[in-house]
């Protein structure tokens, strides 16, 4: 029995910094590199796909709508089409340097409210399916299931890897507790881990009300700027190894 | 006997055009396409390589310093692995495309202040072709003879293809007429062939002061916003044609 | 009788250009300055303003969603508060060019999609209000009659200005045509002076369907962009004199 | 007797943020607001400017190359022109936002490699000093003595504030130690307050071989991002209390 652990990696812009990849990228088993459109200059983009390659980590394309003031976060209306050329220029991008170094590009995740967005608006989900295709038709695509993401990739024959969340609460629905409420994150890296070992044991979570909810995940996402980020990590590593369960990338 | 023509194209950016890619494109060899940094979005760059695959026109990347609102025209100060990871991640997102859209990158040609300033700066010089050696260590450097492009690819064993202009002036020690000066561009597309000409089968042209200076040339370049560009290109190919001189990319 | 004439300008961006400014700024009482966020950088404004001061044309600022690479034509999902501070450092930057040049700012009319949204939206037709009234509270927004642009603004006690199309088709509940329709665009100088002249007489345009559609404007905006922009301006210009319709700014 | 206290503040971009703006602004006299160009965007630059407000704390515009992925660090070939209009554009935005939120712009410091290169080449102090000129004529020009900072200042009839660095070693000749050196930096609170003290009462500090060398400053620069920054502030002023120095601005 094996599960993926993967986080968001190489955020930083310039000076600036975010998150904790060094730490985090010894301990998960895929990541996701920013393509320098919500985040990621060339400079850490290269370093982090460097890091990445020397911990063994899978690397996939992060792309995002184009948003580097909003981190990405904010919706834009774009039609499908700009919008595919504007993912197929991130994922060449950084498919290029990973191949350049070494590497392969392993999967395709978008980001921020590209993700989320996409998961509700089939023309967006479409806009990621169809930039994949012309990148690397092989490639998966690692969104959220029971979405558009699982289905418009299902309609093109495009691989789907389904992903459920380490850190965040569920609500009784299924979905995932608003960034707006406090409890929306998970603080304690206890609980993350517990969380982590139910997905994987009997696929399902503890929401926010105390009931089951059921969760189906091939990969467990953590945030790479969580403040426990590698905390949370290394004890969900810990009880799932004492649990026999290994942590393997999905694309081997 | 043959020559390469080129042009840089997709150079628009939005809502934003400038030049005569359509009609460039029907009439030149090699075109070096936009990759973002100084001119160039998604959209411009897929579908002007769209357009230069429907005319069999080979196809190279040209980088630039980070600068969109100077297009690229400034020198910018920076340290040598920064520029490499900037170019290389240009080079990557333009390669990707092509691929994605059947073709193969043909070369590396850099943009403006770029071109300029590392013709005479070892250390951009060397950022350009290591950014090339790791893309693809097959791809020629287009570039200005007999200066550090020559030079440093030489010492790196990157194949270097050298150009001359179809529409610039030549000044008495084989440089270029600073753009500074009226006299700067050539407009009469008659004197434009005739430099081509010239160029292939006397190896010089004549310079501002009517002296013959020696130019040794693979590829002669066109300046796509010419406001003759397409007159300038097809009284050449007319010329050319009428001497038995064939227009075919150096990277056949 | 008078009326005053608009039009958006200074959306120029670097080496790019866009429009007929000069022609346009001899002809209208009012403009419209793009501020770096969908369009104009520093020197494109500077130097706009410094030709619409020459002209006696009032200058207003025109801000946008920040959208470079969407020339601010698609919606972004932001909050309004953030949508307020960058509104309002549009108007600031703006606002200080024209003051160090010897002028004053006139009016704010947004741009683009900002502009379209910000009508139906109330959030974001409050950011921008909220931003005049901290930028200067007696500075009048330009906008769409009978939208969340008046209402808004009367709701906040900020002059509003309601202006119309002169070269746009109306539809038969006096909305525009769409501009993927192929008759958006009225082509014809003579038609776009007509319409213009029957807002000012009749306070009615001409719709597509060839009903009388009743339009109340105080400011008649045409698109410096328009193919037949400077002669749209001069036939007006001229059936207005024959009318002894007099063209004068609003913000007299 | 008296000094001023200033830092650099208003750096943070979007999700990232940087330095320790709010410690920071409850003990400088004097700050220099990032303008959007190498950091700071509006809603940053907007919030703080109200904290600085808040503290009483006078406001300085920073200015920088337009150089977001480089931070304003690398030198930029930029005409006097262009640069002066980038230049006035920043100031102006920030001095528009300061005045809607009830307060006044004091004084312009220019940034990072504008600030360095400026204080060597004369084309881009002028540029500085023009565009401080256009914007208004009584602000003054916060920078680096006997440099072309205060030289073309005083050219113009611009003011000019001298300031010394409180955090950085000095060589035995005046200047700072570079960087790249691993003693660049003044660690220790303490010693950092030793040296603001010896620059207010002997007007020298003791450079990295220990001799003393003569240092004048109307203001002492803190460096908002030096891990100790908000100790390095609590010591000086707390020692220069001791000695009966007033911390205050210089623009009362």
């Amino acid at each position: 029995m094996s599960i993926d652990l993967n986080a968001d990696v190489g955020e930083g812009f310039g000076q600036y910094s975010i998150g904790y990849d060094e730490g985090v990228l010894k301990l998960v088993s895929s990541c996701n590199v920013a393509c320098g459109f919500h985040a990621g200059d060339p400079i850490h983009i290269e370093k982090t796909i460097l890091t990445a390659l020397e911990n063994g980590v899978k690397i996939g394309a992060h792309p995002s709508y184009p948003d580097l003031q909003g981190f990405g976060r904010r919706i834009m209306n774009l039609e499908q089409d700009e919008l595919r050329s504007i993912i197929l220029y991130q994922i060449s991008a950084v498919k290029g340097i990973i191949e350049s170094l070494g590497g392969s590009l392993s999967h395709v995740k978008p980001h921020g409210a590209l993700y989320t967005h996409s998961a509700l608006y089939p023309p967006h989900a479409e806009a990621i399916v169809r930039a994949i295709q012309l990148a690397d038709d092989q490639l998966p695509l690692l969104g959220l299931g029971n979405t558009q993401h699982e289905k418009v990739a299902a309609e093109n024959q495009v691989l789907f890897v389904k992903e459920a969340f380490a850190d965040r609460n569920y609500d009784s629905k299924g979905g995932l507790v608003s960034r707006s409420r406090t409890h929306a994150l998970i603080q304690d890296p206890h609980a993350v881990a517990s969380q982590v070992l139910s997905i994987c044991q009997h696929r399902e979570v503890i929401s926010e009300d105390n009931s089951a909810v059921p969760v189906n995940a091939e990969s467990i996402c953590f945030h790479g700027d969580h403040p426990n980020a590698v905390d949370n990590l290394k004890r969900t590593r810990a009880l799932l190894a004492e649990n026999e369960i290994a942590v393997k990338a999905f694309s081997q």
